[in-house]
């Protein structure tokens, strides 16, 4: 039925035909535009003759950089055209696959500005409570806009990337002065990123979201809890976050998760207009975090508070521009549940409760933070037609001593 | 005595031969490298024979980019060549001259990270009295480290351009739900910008800012306070800052500030190690905040409390990197006394002690924050060598009306 011949590469996996994410991978020697299919890269020059003039001109750079200034009606057209391409019987003439295992990974597109939400009503609730727990678990203004800061977009990583443990000043419970030194609370955020595109514009309706948004990936936004609470006041979270941000390196396009639209639960109260949405924008993603060889938690993307499309609403509506490249993280994905929980604060509670990890021997650890050597992976699906499944790929990295 | 027949190219001027800051022009309805000199911009192409072949092509590019990644050899070189060729006798063969009024300025360099510190003592400490009168004015960390956070690099814009109010929720004194609409409270922050190139680099020491620094530029960091107000908490400053930032459209060489290098007064506490200075980065800049016709402040730059290389430290300590294009701004600039305040919030006490501003025929009018139409001029100067003034070029905006 088509011509590639990967076991992968079938719609009840998760890069299936009717996913086909775009990455950058590297090919003898230089980085090339592809789709991944199944287990394989199939670099997009190496199919440009079939696409046309105008799209081979979109896939043959060396970043997805072009296809993100392209727009919604390009994203399109070319989704279409690759899904004939790959769904042939016969292979296109020069058409290449490459394993996965031989195509190192990119950044596939230049990071414009970095903007982490924090739309989880459970994850803010839960960290109100582990770091003001005096105070009210949820300000008052987190109901009626979703919360959001800049992150930094230098240090934005692909997936794979090591995570060099970050050093920094805190201060120890108790003690008046803080101290400089390896951060001793290095935590993950699962999260889910947005990748824009299309003309730079400002003002955003929610309902011209699919006009600014090329796709979705996994995002960890590494964090060093100590030096994060010690700095963040007032000005918010800074070198407790800054030091790195990893992302998969294959973007889902929005298209691919049209059967996993969900209405996202609001508040109790009215929004106001500009917040209002008419057709859903969220999204029923499960996550699935995995440290070292255990499965800790699988967090629901569905059980967010606020979608996409008000997010990019929010953030334009001021007259700030969103411009191709512009990444937008939802902030940490919590579910209700403890093993729905998607950091190690929180999995932990601030630490005070270890998590077992246990390895496929059978030997079991203790853990409240990330030691030297541990890896994490974050992987998501999503509901596709039919009872396919829609993959979100992996976003992986492995923690590293810090530099003295 | 120089070939460049301008008035105000002489030492006891701004932008004479001591100062020479780099900018972008359309000159013939492109863009091309210039330095100023005097009120005339001097187009680096015109005169790229006589710079050699490696200096022709980076002043030859249509911005700043490619000079920011050179690093602080090539801009020694540069600033010498150029140096000598301004200050002979007989013009350069093919120099050109266009006067600033027929050379439109644009952004000068692609801005890749934008942070913004609040390294001012006196700003911190006024702005913790308006905004948290119940609480402590300064917060334990802010003697300890520049306390800073990311803006949005997609919206700052070179000097001139208009600065239409945002829009966004707020919520008055009070009242229990926010409300949408035009900010009521928009104000200014005058600031002094540090633009980076040279290597990618992280753990950048306080001694090797001159490496990374190329260097200063006049920055207005619009806000609209009640956005601000309502949504700072936790992650700090989103939407009250994004809409835009303004920066001078000439980078004045850091070279060129030699003179004005004096010690920073930290705290009265030990610093840690990586943040104590051998060499003085403070600068003594008299900033000049002109509000319409009335000039309502003189902030001065000598009284910050943390320096560009205490910054740039901190800001990569934990790993970070600073990249070519990224911009560091200081803070409100505010001195101890009323009249020296880098911010209408500050200048008018949260709106309850209005300002006055006198206009040339002496009608008198009185504002808190920004009306439609008023403009705002912030300008700087420096001390030079043998009682030369060097000048940083202004930074101004015009408020335009809400976009409905």
């Amino acid at each position: 039925m088509s011509w590639i011949d990967d076991p992968a590469f079938r719609t009840d996996q998760p890069f299936g035909p009717q996913t086909l994410p775009y990455g950058v991978v590297d090919v003898d020697g230089g980085p090339v535009v592809a789709v991944r299919v199944g287990d394989h890269a199939l670099p997009l020059r190496s199919v440009a003759a079939d696409l046309g003039d105008g799209l081979a001109d979109l896939v043959s750079a060396d970043s997805l950089d072009p296809l993100l200034a392209a727009g919604r009606p390009v994203w399109s057209e070319l989704r279409a055209r690759l899904t004939d391409l790959v769904t042939t019987d016969a292979a296109p003439r020069g058409a290449r696959l490459v394993p996965l295992a031989e195509a190192p990974a990119r950044l596939p597109f230049t990071v414009a500005d970095y903007v982490d939400f924090y739309s989880s009503r459970n994850h803010a609730e839960n960290v109100g409570r582990i770091f003001r727990p005096d105070g009210a678990a949820l300000l008052p203004n987190w109901t009626h806009l979703p919360v959001g800061y800049h992150g930094r977009a230098g240090t934005v990583v692909v997936s794979g990337t090591d995570v060099v443990r970050p050093s920094g000043q805190s201060r120890a419970p108790g003690v008046e002065l803080p101290g400089f030194g390896p951060s001793r609370r290095l935590d993950i955020e699962a999260e889910v990123g947005f990748v824009c595109g299309g003309p730079v514009r400002s003002r955003v309706p929610v309902a011209d979201v699919a006009e600014h948004v090329f796709g979705v990936a996994l995002v960890n936004d590494w964090s060093a809890r100590d030096i994060q609470a010690w700095e963040y006041q007032p000005l918010g979270p800074f070198l407790g976050k800054s030091f790195l941000t990893s992302v998969s390196a294959w973007i889902t396009p929005l298209e691919a998760l049209a059967a996993a639209r969900v209405p996202v639960a609001g508040p109790d109260h009215p929004l106001l207009d500009y917040l209002v949405e008419a057709e859903p924008w969220g999204l029923d993603l499960a996550l699935e975090v995995r440290w070292n060889d255990s499965v800790v938690s699988r967090p629901p993307f569905s059980a967010m508070s606020w979608s996409c499309a008000q997010q990019l609403a929010h953030m334009t509506v001021n007259g700030a521009t969103v411009r191709p490249g512009d990444l937008f993280a939802s902030g940490t994905v919590s579910g209700p549940e403890k093993a729905q929980r998607g950091c190690f604060l929180e999995l932990s509670w601030g630490g005070r409760e270890p998590i077992r990890l246990e390895s496929g021997n059978g030997a079991v650890v203790e853990r409240t933070f990330l030691e030297d050597g541990d890896t994490v992976v974050i992987t998501g699906t999503a509901p596709g037609v039919d009872g396919a499944v829609v993959g979100l790929a992996e976003v992986a990295g492995t923690v590293r001593a810090a530099v003295s």
